[in-house]
């Protein structure tokens, strides 16, 4: 369990793409099996990534790339964490050693990286929707052979935009689309709700062996398309009704169904994908898989099975620790306010251990709602529990908050309702890659009218801000914090209105610093003193609405920096450059943020070193910018 | 047919809340019924709104307040147009000759009309959010006597986050909340899906009346709650399974069907409501209406069924002709261009009519594809046809595209792709109320990397715009537009980089033009030349990317004034004042936009009056800003 690359001389060396693999014989193949199981824990120990899922799909993606023919047949994961597998059949084995390294292997899917990868992003349920773009653009350039296959997790089908492909899919009944429901009864943690009850029944009921037997013996044995399988089923006992729901519900919408298939026996799965392959419309296969198989440290691991481990042990699976982070103080504080507050309630979309609702969930099991991967729902719901005199703290990734903007807009801030948003993983997250910086947020939240926003620096003010959100109660907060470990603590050197003065200086510079960018801000002051350029910095705590005492201290400086690991376009910035124009004060301001383009996956520290938004950076540019208007600077009063 | 509000001595005009209602004899509800029908004709008439989804609510609507304490118990309309009824019945039914009228009567429900209105915005899908958050809250406030019904129509039935809000209700079986399936078989046009081809199965195949004999004759005999509905039509003939199949694919789901059930039959609803409200867990009632039902022009209206007018004939249903629109213009390029390319295929979220899609649906059957209400999936699946390499326009009102912004952003601009989406009724809208402005599109889409907006001011430019836009092939490009008519043509006079010059002037002012802007903007340079101002107009056209050729252009005026009609925050104001900055040019910049802050309904004109977006208040300001800083105009060369 050592190596990191395919082994020389093994099996998965001498796969080059899905040409080689279809070559190989039957028999082989569980050795094949063998060798990438070990090749995706040796190199997730060293760093980092979807372990869990991808032990799950090993035979599926094998039996995958041997029925159908990519890249001419498209094959899309969703999410695209569990295509680690592809991408060892498709030429990358080689490469894992470099996963989720700067310049080396995306955790997802990646067209830079291979013509078998077709899109690149990690939020879910969106397969469906393309695949069904997809057949239909094939269809409209007489290229009907080629089949579109999409593979989602149970997980991504609690979200609404898988329901409405499916919708649309099942309304058009000639095109080629194969549907793989990768089923391992626990996308992230366990799935929620009535969909999952159906499709899990079986297996919170009896182990998971017995599902396989049952499988074996009754379901594989007879013909799946065409779908008898109802009918030769029918009288048998009550308790196989549950098994055959799926079926019935997905042919209810008009698709076809091809299912249980144990996700675990390569041939079984192959023989499936035969027939949906050969089948030449619409059809889902219903394939059950044990997320962390083969890996008994991830199989036991409890709810998430090895999801998505830091760097590990590979021989007892144990984590390297994490340090104290953003998450753990919400953590905390969240448990805290809830025993102060008995009208707080806390709602996670299917993430309810990285979000840290962990505790509050054990505390308040009452009060905690995991509503699955509907970010939608989460906050019209949370919007439905303002209305009936509750305070609903949803806690989310910043990045997948754009799936419910609307929702927030209109559900939420229309009607001027007390909900909580905190938004975890705000800012360049760095290896997940350009779908999951945080980047958006405080652009597009700065349109909601009512909404306001707090950018804690460090932990206490982390603490201060929660508690000044949820008591709020006419109409939603924002609180937004980065991944990672929390910084050192900031105290403030003096008060400006509402804001928090770091740092007083004389009337050259005023640096106002979003969040955690203070750290940066006070070394980039500190940079500017050298250079004889005294810097003010001001951390306005609340960044929406911005604190009226901006304008006369804007007035009073020759220059005004604003600083936030935000997107440049639209973000603090922009709201402090309007503030002071609408206020006729005409003071240059110049702004510091992200670029506002798609960033490729490293460590924060280097994509924020690679972006320019570094303390000798901002020095650096903040200087020559004084330097340009040293005429207009002699225009007042010498300091 | 003629009065305007409930006429004296009526039935209607002794209610004056549901209690009245509550009181009334039944054999008085079909002339009740009758006088709510020819209310809604005779004001919808005068004021336009959706006439024909309230004339099929009106038994429904009874029902729901004779069986339920509203507001005690809280009834929530899917989508809001559907709550006329509602507000007659509610005490409002005088109110109706103001119906959309400024300080008159929302065409939704509003909190501030009435207590018994909780929601207020117009979005489709939400209400089962909305209340399994409600049930959840009285609950947790041991409320739970409380009932929550959330009435919702098929066609926002096809919404993704409706389909969230289901499989959590499943989950949740100690909740008494009751899903009223208001089934029409039309909800704007016909619906779409597979959903839709198993809901209306039936009706799809049969005539209407021969559905509701067969409801009468069959299912309302049996009991209904405890569904032994299946088991006792088990084995008749196969053509009923799909009569069967919603109720099957619901309780798939864990989800009590209680069905089907005549909509226009007042005492069946209620006897259905009751079942509904006494079984105190989630149940789904399907209930089948006839939209336009009762008054003949929208009986044979066609597909839409007068699903919103504007002012008509009440006798003969002859709607007053519309001017000339920007969606007449769009409707008929496309058609244009589709002959040209044959890689053109056209996507609508269930608005074929009113986004102008109809002409191109009869001339390309085959690459027209309506998704229905699912915005998200109308994105996503634009995204895979554009991998599949074609090239998608997708036309959808600009509020509507917020629900769809991650799709944008994740899965069209993350991956390059060719897809114009064509935002009708961008800006102020006026009548619908705050829901319906299309205000926050020049915003929100400012911050999607590779993104290219055209705003054309006028007809040509609409025609040449969506040409350069689908000629674009790297990247997805949006052209918007607002409601209504086409405004003057208004000739360039040069050209500034790609920048139509509509007004040269000297260097006072330089005022940027966003879209039909222009005529106001052109008419406040007249007013400014008057005052001895003089006002160069620039139409960038293209407003992101900006042209590079505004940076010399502004370094020469002594005042930028951009001018648009979108929220001014985050907006093109916004992102000329950070090209700017961004270029060291610290001229200083005024911007004129939407007020960030949710509109009430009124006129258009009306409405951008006062907000102060008009040529007169522009001018004003202008004048007061140039005067304020006549020192530093000094400092220039005088002209």
């Amino acid at each position: 369990m050592s190596e990191r690359t395919a082994r020389p001389g093994s099996l998965l060396e001498s796969v080059k793409g899905p040409r080689d693999l279809k070559l190989m014989a039957a028999d082989e193949l569980p050795r094949l099996a063998a060798e990438i199981r070990d090749l995706l824990v040796s190199s997730t120990a060293r760093t980092g990534g979807h372990l869990g899922p991808n032990l799950g799909v090993v035979e599926l993606t094998i039996a995958l790339h041997r029925v159908f023919d990519s890249p001419r047949d498209r094959i899309l994961w969703d999410t695209g964490h569990q295509a680690y597998v592809h991408k060892m059949l498709t030429g990358r084995a080689g490469l894992f050693d470099r996963l989720r390294q700067e310049g080396g292997l995306s955790g997802y899917p990646s067209q830079a990286e291979s013509e078998h990868d077709i899109i690149e992003n990690s939020h879910a349920s969106t397969a469906l929707s393309y695949a069904d773009g997809l057949a239909k653009a094939y269809k409209v350039r007489g290229e009907g052979d080629r089949s579109v296959v999409a593979v989602i997790g149970d997980g991504a089908l609690t979200g609404g935009m898988a329901w409405e492909a499916l919708n649309n899919i099942a309304g058009h009944k000639d095109l080629p689309l194969i549907i793989v429901v990768n089923d391992n009864g626990r996308s992230y943690s366990p799935t929620i709700g009535g969909l999952a009850n159906h499709l899990a029944s079986l297996r919170a009921t009896q182990r998971y062996e017995d599902v396989l037997d049952f499988v074996k013996d009754n379901l594989t044995k007879v013909p799946l398309v065409g779908a008898p399988v109802y009918d030769a089923l029918h009288g048998v006992k009550k308790g196989l009704k549950d098994v055959l729901a799926p079926q019935v519900m997905f042919e209810d919408l008009g698709l076809k169904y091809i299912g249980l298939v144990d996700g675990h026996d390569e041939q079984a799965v192959e023989a499936a994908l035969r027939r949906a392959r050969d089948f030449r419309r619409p059809v889902i296969v219903h394939v059950l898989t044990k997320k962390g198989f083969g890996y008994s440290p991830a199989e036991n691991h409890g709810e998430d099975c090895f999801h998505s481990p830091g760097v590990f042990d590979p021989l007892t699976g144990e984590e390297k620790p994490k340090p104290h982070g953003w998450t753990n103080v919400f953590s905390q504080e969240i448990v805290r306010l809830g025993a102060e507050r008995q009208d707080i309630v806390a709602i996670t979309a299917a993430m309810l251990g990285p979000t840290g609702l962990i505790p509050f969930s054990e505390a308040y099991p009452d009060r905690l709602y995991d509503v699955g991967i509907a970010e939608q729902h989460a906050l019209t719901s949370a919007a439905g529990l303002a209305l009936g005199g509750l305070h609903p703290v949803v806690a989310v990734y910043a990045t997948f908050l754009n799936r419910a903007f609307d929702q927030l807009l209109m559900d939420v801030a229309l009607h001027k309702l007390p909900v909580t948003v905190v938004l975890d993983r705000a800012g360049v997250t760095g290896d997940d890659g350009a779908s999951h910086n945080g980047m958006w947020d405080l652009s597009i939240l700065q349109v909601v009218p009512g909404l306001a926003i707090a950018v804690p620096r460090d932990e206490p003010r982390l603490r201060e801000l929660l508690s000044e959100a949820v008591a709020v109660d006419d109409g939603p907060t924002v609180v937004r914090f980065p991944k990672g470990p929390v910084g050192p603590e900031i105290e403030a050197v003096g008060k400006l209105g509402g804001m928090d003065v770091l740092r007083a200086g004389d009337p050259d510079v005023l640096i106002v610093s979003a969040g955690p960018m203070a750290e940066t801000c006070m070394e980039a002051a500190g940079l500017l003193d050298a250079q004889g350029i005294s810097a003010t910095v001001v951390d306005p705590r609340w960044v929406k609405p911005l604190d009226e005492a901006l304008v006369p201290a804007a007035r009073v400086h020759k220059l005004v920096v604003v600083v936030e690991d935000n997107g440049r376009v639209g973000g603090v910035g922009d709201a402090v450059a309007r503030m002071l124009r609408d206020a006729d004060v005409d003071v240059p301001v110049r702004t510091y943020g992200i670029p506002q383009r798609f960033l490729d996956h490293a460590k924060r520290a280097k994509v924020l070193s690679d972006i320019g938004l570094t303390a000798q950076d901002i020095a650096r540019e903040v200087t020559e910018a004084v330097a340009k208007r040293s005429p207009v600077l002699e225009n007042h009063p010498a300091r």
